[in-house]
């Protein structure tokens, strides 16, 4: 049910791109409760000038390396569940690519559930 | 004021993403209570890196050809009309296109009717 | 804690992208209270194909400069703050750009202050 999408800036290998996707689907299935097959993800590269991003805003220190993410899924997650999933994409992304903590941005859109259709033109959750 | 977006991989003709849009709007203007020029639209076509998803999660099977579609619209449809919404995407994209049912993700975000000015800074339904 | 994403036609100038940018972050921190460095924002061109507007829905008569502006935030704006953020957004684009106020539509999408990890993996409002 998550519809992820992750911008960067252009210039990363098309392994680096997928190894950041799984990373980011790997914490949500962690994290989050989100079955394994359960995995839809948009990536889009940016030109330097596409993705404008403040260096320090919330006391980090943003590189050009900065990916932003993007979830949208279903209402229900707790504020613990929701930390648990910053913190585990941001666990992963260090471990697999060596993203640097700081060039993390997360953002939830949250949704109810019958905003879905995976198919076949039925409500998934409906 | 529906905001839709539809995302497709690369290779498409511009007469199918037309047509493709085209389908998406007539479900929206059938089934859902949208004018039929409230029609804002963007398409974003996705080289075979860029878009993941899973094959078969919900029970489908999907192919290459998937088209995923978020439309961002005011809350208020009720679970029945977003029911006849989705069968009447897929419905129009078979007949039009020949898209496989499988092939169609739909995604809603509904938002209060505040949140739209299409135009001269106004609120447009505030 | 916005995340802007700005649409629209191919062709523009990096300058004249930069500067549309600006004028949407100045309303931003003048009208709804978002700190001067809280400025996140993705840049999207597209080809003529790619962007279908209605050419007058809600009495404006759309060109082909028009900009579609997306902006994700914290629930907590009036209707009033709602109000003055879309006149500012658009007497700035026309001040600096010369954009008709015909060719700008807003859509805002209200998440909870849980809902955003700016960097480390921390819920930067949590």
């Amino acid at each position: 049910m998550p519809l992820v999408k992750l911008w960067m800036r252009r210039g990363k290998s098309p392994e680096y791109l997928r190894t950041a996707a799984d990373c980011v689907h790997e914490a949500l299935t962690s994290q989050a409760n989100v079955p394994a097959d359960d995995r839809f993800q948009i990536l889009q590269q940016l030109d330097e000038d596409a993705l404008i991003a403040h260096p320090s805003y919330a006391g980090v220190s943003r590189s050009a390396d900065l990916i932003i993410i993007e979830i949208t899924l279903n209402h229900g997650r707790t504020l613990e569940i929701k930390k648990a999933l910053y913190a585990d994409i941001v666990a992963r992304l260090g471990r697999a690519l060596a993203v640097r903590p700081d060039d993390v941005l997360i953002s939830l859109v949250e949704v109810t559930k019958e905003n879905w259709s995976f198919g076949n033109g039925l409500a998934t959750y409906g």
